[in-house]
């Protein structure tokens, strides 16, 4: 077996390697079933357990109360840009709900609500290239259905730093990429939803968070499997899910309590990316994409002077075992994700790699 | 490692234990990139490489030809319930589709279709609780925009052994418990769909085959990653799919192919059945719940004289490695899986088991 590289890919995502070794341990017999967690039902006992302890553990760690349910849903954050209209726009008589736009998959989210009801967009990031959060200073119309964020921008690496007030309007957050990355107060929101596969798990579904008082406003033609309140009933099993992603997402909430929690995740990963921004802050070769207010703590995206440069870094790097740092196509350049899983080492090591490379080419 | 059970669950079913092994192996490092496949994007060349192969061994495997797309969608079976009606009821005018109802599945796919569009019932096995394939001797009014069934009724053990004629309407099976079960010209069909965890692999996916001359009349308000067309555009990846199911899945096809192929697994699962059905025909103990005629290859369904007995069944055949054994809750009784992945050895223990419990306690 070739050495485990350091893996900067935005999603799918890194795993810590003592999750993937457990895997690979309990891969034909899963404690002693005699068969593979794959193999077996999602309504027989030992799946049943997983899914238990896995919501356990994700109100441990993050804290979440009772006011909100807690469930899995088919297809990552995408389905949730249809999902969270078809499940809220009705709640009220207007049909209208407001979108702050800072980046790719909140153009993608709008887009998708003007399917199902109409959209204001308050916050617009597009004139800065999305490179910075735009302050927001309007004031809401209290017929509004609920208002939409996207609280961390892989491809920019920005991240709100503080959210907004909306009062008694639900605020709706996509956390799909620094989901339990920092301490969040998430009972605060009136729905959060997080694709799994770049802080939880393997991709496949999206784990979505909702005030209880906002089940039960689906529009008609709500597909029966993005319902909120029938996912909610069900208990994420409605139909059959994605047991492996369940599984592994466990191990992987078990990994970050050993570690000791959110607060240890959210010091580390700032940690992690000031080593970059240092670099960033310290060079005239390198240029961040991210406006210094609106810096991510999950992703560190930069430039290089040119293409040739951004090339050579790329081969580079892979050759050191640093894996998958090419930036996103609408965006080019370099993107460091550096979630949860990715240890320490692995930053330093970028850091090192880049101020070498410095050195030599800059 | 406790021995490997013969898995008679219905879904997420048994896996060839091979298919375990290379999982097991490279869960650590596929192929030398230094990263679990898990872990690595859905857009880059490993993925990409597996997800290309995967189609054209789907398509060798089964003839299917160019006529039609292939694609992976998320969420199984139960998200195609409504893809179907959203893609394909706007075909005609009139949005009516005919439903062959055949058992629970197809009850309720007919219910979702409703919210969509009309919906008519032109075979109903209710009133025989769903133990026979009902035939079917209607006309079609010519503006229907597509008529459904269910391919195999895994509750009840029934399939259809002659599919219907329908003309120049397009005929939609939901194949979820047969597909590369037998032989089946699936060129024929409108649109067939399959949730992996039967046949294919693990749970969270299915696969979509869609003559390519009904792509592009869905609804305007189709969710987005629902939409055929989009899905064969984006070829599976309009967002991050499941890619440990579809890894797993090419592994699967893979060793259907090393087996011989579709032909061979027709011909073991029909020795495989016949071993089950034979002791069910030579005993007055145990009762099949399935008509001849209308008889399963991939689930063998029969009852004991009383609950007591059942469980005693069951509770023994559990210590005899012969696992998930238990029929649906809307059925009771015994149900035996025996899809692909389940051996010829699997099935010859449970026929013996079968014939001395009945000589111990029949």
């Amino acid at each position: 077996m070739s050495q485990r590289v350091y893996n900067f890919g935005a999603g799918p995502a890194m795993l810590p390697t003592e999750v993937l070794e457990e895997v690979q341990q309990e891969m034909l017999d899963y404690q002693g079933h005699g068969a593979s967690i794959i193999e077996i039902s999602h309504r027989a006992p030992p799946f049943l357990e997983i899914l238990e302890e896995t919501e356990e553990l994700f109100r441990r760690l993050s804290g979440l109360g009772s006011s909100h349910a807690l469930f899995f849903m088919h297809g990552g954050a995408q389905m949730q840009f249809s999902a969270v209209p078809l499940n809220l726009i009705a709640r009220k008589e207007r049909q209208t709900a407001v979108y702050l736009i800072t980046g790719k998959w909140g153009v993608l989210a709008e887009k998708e609500a003007r399917k199902f009801g109409s959209t204001e967009i308050a916050v617009d990031g597009k004139s800065f290239d999305y490179r910075k959060i735009p302050a927001w200073q309007g004031t809401l119309n209290p017929e509004t259905s609920y208002v939409h964020l996207t609280s961390n921008n892989t491809l920019y690496g920005t991240q709100w730093q503080k959210y907004p007030e909306t009062g008694e309007i639900p605020l709706v957050s996509d956390s799909t990429s620094d989901i339990l990355s920092r301490k969040v107060d998430y009972s605060r929101f009136g729905l959060v939803y997080a694709g799994l596969q770049k802080n939880l798990g393997p991709s496949g579904l999206a784990l979505v968070l909702i005030r209880k008082d906002l089940l039960g406003l689906a529009l008609p033609q709500t597909p029966k499997l993005l319902d909120y309140q029938l996912a909610d009933e069900q208990r994420s099993l409605a139909n059959t899910t994605s047991v492996f992603s369940i599984y592994v997402t466990l191990k992987m909430l078990r990994w970050m309590e050993k570690q000791g929690g959110v607060a240890v995740m959210e010091q580390r990963n700032q940690e992690k990316s000031q080593l970059l921004y240092e670099v960033l802050d310290g060079s005239e070769f390198y240029h961040a994409v991210a406006n210094p207010g609106d810096r991510s703590i999950c992703n560190v995206t930069f430039h290089l002077p040119d293409d040739k440069k951004e090339n050579n870094f790329l081969e580079q790097s892979l050759k050191e075992g640093l894996y998958a740092l090419k930036g996103h196509r609408d965006v080019g350049g370099i993107r460091a994700s550096i979630y949860n899983s990715m240890p320490l080492e692995g930053v330093q090591a970028l850091a090192d790699f880049m101020r070498d490379f410095e050195g030599r080419e800059g």
